[in-house]
């Protein structure tokens, strides 16, 4: 039976989550944002579908919308953090239904607090729901994705994952967090106290890996790096020119019994065209294999995480209620419904 | 704790699975091949390792060995074939043993004889056991892979999968199955009559796919072309010179509603470098994502499967009693055990 899907943030990924729920036939039993200006209108005009694909109303009151039904699945797209989503998704998993989110630290929450993961998967089992975070990044290209090429691995001794993109597209917000157009030492300063952030995820791409593989790290270094610009750089946003920063270069290396294992760098900047880097994923595998695997362009994180997010319904049923893994699950391919 | 472990069949692979079991700690419960030579001797002997490494001794006495023991895993490394490889199995099974098999057709046994695939899982449902088959191609490369990658995938349209390899450290009987060396006369009266098989698996790799992805297939096309040689390419074992034979192009393609929507091709042939074609794993998805991923030089399929075979043992608690697919487990990474 065609599972019912509830919506919970309509933010710009939320939206391609709708979409795509929609396109793959899924019936929308609700949908929820807090934003007053989606509350009460029609979820087709706030997706810019045609009137009457969908019959749901966007509400602003969670508590109504997650009471009406029961046995749902709900799609949580609202914040990365999950001190924001712990809160509405213990809500979600009391009213019965279970929860998807793609809240970045929700794809090992027990990297970013492991009593709010017990929490969470205890009120899971107590309902016997089931809550599961995914997304392209953290879930995938720096994890899944690694963890999947290690299959013919007899023995893995080193893990280097790169994965550059281009943040053109994306608005002030994203490029604030990335010190986009900063001096070096202004960029410096905004890491000191936190308004550069760079990638968030990496806590939770290791604790996967190392879960999986059965690695205990005994500790991960952390930088963050100014990728400095040595031509003039224009998106739709801003320009910046030689010596400006074009964006973050965030690394993460993980040690066992002091060795280092696992190399993740997440270079993210504006227009890496313009100095002549492609964008792509690369993983490298050292071990009794030695694999070298490239996907240029990178895979889409946008398409990829709505993608992620929807495919993984159908595989929640493949484990016990509670706080799951994607590691604990089949490839979360998409999957044709059998209604 | 740490499983038992049976080796069955020392050949070329059987041995490398059996080290690569060793290194990892499995202990070895015992060891059947039924040639001859290898009867009777210490394991350590055969696999060249020093003396009392292990004290299993290699017998030909299959039924001996299964039932000295109950609940352990079986590795089996005998031959490609479902046909050949199906009574073994099923002595396993009665035995109480899970199985892992590498047989070419196990990983996708009703693509070879639904009614052997149903009779298997029958016996390992009825003694509690499980039976596994796996490998780098079918299992891997061309099927697992490509599934990894669909998972940032909303809607997958076509798949292309190419393996490309280097025959050049195999001896004749690999290379007589792929006409090396033949004229192209000789080469497609061979494919005729059945002397040149190309690729096994292929069947295996498509039902994987088609099942994960819920599609239905109509038909496949399936081609086997001599790759002719425009310069003189010499190995080991045999040299052969311009319009000769080098190796055998073996695709197929699938139809959903009779549209195209997978080609998987997979040329083999010795010293490919001499004609400047470079070993690899290439797979595209189109869709709504474009992904286009390059492993240069190709996954070792050697070391792949046995680490493919190894790796196993782990996840088949994962599901419950009787056939399984490699689609129905968690990603079968190695995993440090916790003996």
């Amino acid at each position: 039976m065609t599972r019912e899907v509830i919506l919970y943030g309509l933010g710009s990924m939320g939206q391609r989550i709708a979409r795509l729920a929609l396109e793959r036939g899924y019936r929308i039993a609700g949908a929820i944002d807090l934003d007053r200006a989606k509350a009460g209108q029609p979820l087709s005009r706030v997706l810019g579908l045609p009137k009457g694909t969908c019959d749901a109303t966007v509400s602003d009151d969670a508590a109504s919308v997650l009471a009406a039904t029961t046995g749902a699945v709900v799609l949580q797209a609202t914040s990365s953090f999950l001190a924001q989503v712990a809160g509405p998704i213990a809500h979600c998993l009391e009213q019965g239904h279970d929860v998807i989110s793609i809240a970045e630290e929700m794809t090992f929450p027990a990297a970013a607090s492991p009593e709010t993961a017990d929490r969470l998967n205890r009120i899971a089992a107590q309902h016997g729901v089931r809550l599961l975070g995914t997304g392209v990044n953290p879930g995938f290209a720096m994890d899944m994705l690694v963890l999947a090429l290690t299959v013919p691995c007899g023995r893995v001794d080193y893990i280097l994952a790169t994965r550059t993109n281009d943040l053109s597209d994306f608005g002030p917000t994203v490029l604030t967090g990335q010190g986009v157009g900063l001096s070096p030492d202004e960029f410096h300063s905004a890491v000191a106290d936190g308004r550069v952030v760079g990638h968030v995820g990496f806590d939770q791409s290791v604790a996967l890996i190392a879960r999986h593989l059965g690695w205990k790290i005994d500790r991960v270094e952390e930088t963050r790096t100014p990728i400095m610009s040595t031509v003039t750089r224009a998106t739709d946003h801003l320009t910046i020119t030689t010596g400006q920063v074009a964006g973050c270069l965030h690394c993460m290396k993980a040690f066992v019994d002091g060795r280092e294992v696992l190399h993740l760098e997440h270079p993210q900047q504006i227009r890496p065209d313009l100095e002549a880097q492609a964008t792509s994923d690369r993983i490298i595998i050292t071990g009794d294999q030695a694999i070298d695997m490239v996907i240029a362009p990178e895979i889409g994180g946008g398409a990829g995480t709505a993608a992620a997010a929807v495919n993984a319904i159908e595989y929640l049923a493949c484990t016990a209620p509670g706080l799951i893994h994607l590691t604990d699950l089949p490839l979360n391919s998409p999957r044709a419904l059998t209604a």
